[in-house]
């Protein structure tokens, strides 16, 4: 593996200001938006805001069998007790099962589903693959927010993601309401980087996975970008899909109510941005948290 | 003072199961509830679901003065140091300010307004004194939230408050909105009375304001409650305001946002409602959040 320029520092002894981003938010050529399958306008609405909303992308139905592994998931005592799986800070309750698409079928076929598939090939402008996939509980009552952080400056720096080429597709297993802890985005935050300030650990992951605390942006920089943009929190029922780009801020409160608030996240990197060294200086991360090894573009089913 | 029957039993040993609540939530007749100055509709309102949302009650501008003076006190080491300030667990933010009508003028005429005051008398049929005024700061990104409870459940354990003839009235300081913490109720609960488990230890008050762990209900309850009712976070602009009986189940969740939140509560008791010894069977709290000594009948200004 090369090592090349660490082009987006963080992690760093003293604060430095937000910068631009370097790399194309839509990585096609305007000339070609037309050639779907999103349109123009959901393209231009990508770049600009740094995320798609889909109500209903998938049936509420379609998603029953889903739901239905990830509860055997919950009740099994081999997942719960495997490295993969995130617990919530000082409880029993499964904040995050990492890898999902990994031990099963049924989630791996969804990765390559063909619409999926053609809309983040068309962002990225290339062939794909997962470099991560996790669900994220958050169990009613229990579940707990997670932190404002841009995914790109811990897959960058913790993992050696060396560009702005990747985006996440967040499909919502259970429906999503303004009580139960729906993501938040800051539109328009992935075109400008946030070094953030604190060197990592080794094995950050072990405690940055249940409650993140380094890599959170300086509240100036947060200020600034929400007193800009504003924050946005797309809700709808199961089957709903958000897509967004890995620098797009984004964060969410605890679940208040009593349901549940199940999202599944497949991560999609370009296969011309594969992991080198992290930038950070510590070793790799775990196969389950940034993937190395399985890097062959995906197809469609 | 006579000890009363305690008709609301809590903080037990074990779980009770919820049971009807007891007195009126609207204590006037409904032959006259066309007296104003709410008309009908909203008094029906309040007696269903538990609580009245005005927005823009206050014109922004009338908050201004308020607002200012606030910003004193969180610069004044004095309030800060004053038994009632609660900061943030851990931190040196100011959680709440009780007791704000005691020390400022200007909040004291508030809570003798006209029009507030007509609508408080007319829904409890009564004279009413100020049995708690506080000021709840959320401040960007730092103010946490306040878990699930019914007023009434800690007033009357912790407070000696014999019945449920009382209500808050929440005005909105700073613009509220989905993400910086708004005030949650669940319609209906005014209606059940769900005893909470757990013995109250002797200065509770001092960890209760911080973070509220005795007083919650439990799951099953708030779940069905929840699945029956729903959840309902009215928002609005400054100067809006929220009328809430004092058994309605409210919360809300941590500020996300870099925009501060900070409500005033009016807490009216009717002078036929005034504390007995608390039923917990601990010594009364101090009068900055349960006032024995100030019962004269407000009078509007």
């Amino acid at each position: 593996m090369k090592c090349p320029k660490d082009l987006f520092p963080t992690r760093l002894e003293r604060k430095v200001d937000m910068f631009g981003r370097l790399d194309p938010v839509v990585h096609t050529p305007e000339s070609e938006w037309d050639k779907g399958p999103l349109t123009r306008e959901q393209v231009r609405d990508f770049d600009e805001r740094g995320f798609l909303f889909f109500e209903s992308f998938f049936q509420k139905e379609e998603m029953e069998k889903f739901i239905e592994e990830l509860q055997d998931y919950e009740k099994d005592e081999n997942v719960k007790a495997s490295e993969g799986a995130i617990l919530e800070p000082g409880k029993e309750e499964i904040r995050s099962i990492f890898g999902i698409h990994e031990f099963s079928e049924r989630f791996d076929r969804l990765t390559r589903d063909p619409r999926l598939l053609a809309m983040v090939q068309q962002l990225l402008n290339s062939d794909v693959y997962i470099h991560q996939s996790r669900i994220n509980y958050k169990p009613g009552f229990k579940g707990k927010g997670f932190n404002w952080h841009s995914d790109f400056e811990t897959w960058h720096s913790e993992d050696g993601m060396p560009a702005m080429r990747c985006l996440s597709c967040s499909i919502v297993m259970t429906d999503n309401d303004e009580f139960n802890g729906p993501l938040m985005l800051v539109p328009g935050s992935q075109n400008k980087f946030v070094p953030c300030v604190g060197r990592t650990p080794e094995d950050n992951y072990k405690e940055s996975l249940k409650s993140q605390n380094l890599g959170v942006p300086d509240e100036a920089s947060l200020t600034e970008l929400m007193d800009n943009h504003g924050i946005e929190a797309p809700k709808g029922p199961a089957g709903s899909l958000i897509m967004f780009e890995c620098n797009t801020l984004h964060g969410s409160n605890a679940n208040m109510s009593c349901w549940p608030r199940s999202n599944l996240f497949f991560v999609y990197n370009s296969v011309r941005n594969t992991l080198v060294e992290p930038f950070c200086g510590n070793k790799p991360r775990p196969q389950f948290l940034a993937n190395r090894k399985n890097l062959e573009p995906l197809t469609p089913v």
